[in-house]
């Protein structure tokens, strides 16, 4: 299953005519050693900051998922992006 | 489908011994208009400049996957980390 697959059925169906403008942003991380602290903590906060540049971004339309298994972990980050006018810089 | 079932399911088989450090970064936006220019080719150097903070990455051990259809666009990065050792900061 291609990419573009995946996140076209993880997506709520009968929206298309709305037109809502999302970002999903994934992070997996395969760890060689289990022991040592994750980063993708802070790295979902800069990356967060970085999206803030390009788009108004409100922090109550973030969702984060965060999934972890003994050397896997995945980081998902939901965002509903404002409408397209107040995007526009 | 879960997102560690995605992620798992697309790994390279029999590389669980090698303890490979590898990150995945997926970035999926759904557009609501189409004929603005894309801003996730920006997005994607500044995202990379924030994981250069925690990891070492080789820049050829970067491939990036770029898929783009009317309305919906997914980029892909994906990047082999140097051995652990190297990282540990």
């Amino acid at each position: 299953m291609g990419l573009l697959d995946y996140f076209r059925s993880s997506q709520p169906k009968g929206s298309a005519n709305m037109a809502k403008e999302r970002l999903q942003i994934l992070v997996a991380h395969d760890r060689a050693e289990r022991h040592r602290p994750s980063y993708l903590p802070n790295l979902q906060r800069e990356i967060l900051e970085v999206i803030r540049k390009y788009v108004d971004v409100d922090m109550n339309a973030v969702s984060v998922n965060y999934e972890q298994e003994e050397t896997h972990e995945v980081l998902e980050l939901n965002i509903v992006l404002p409408d397209t006018a107040r995007n526009r810089a």
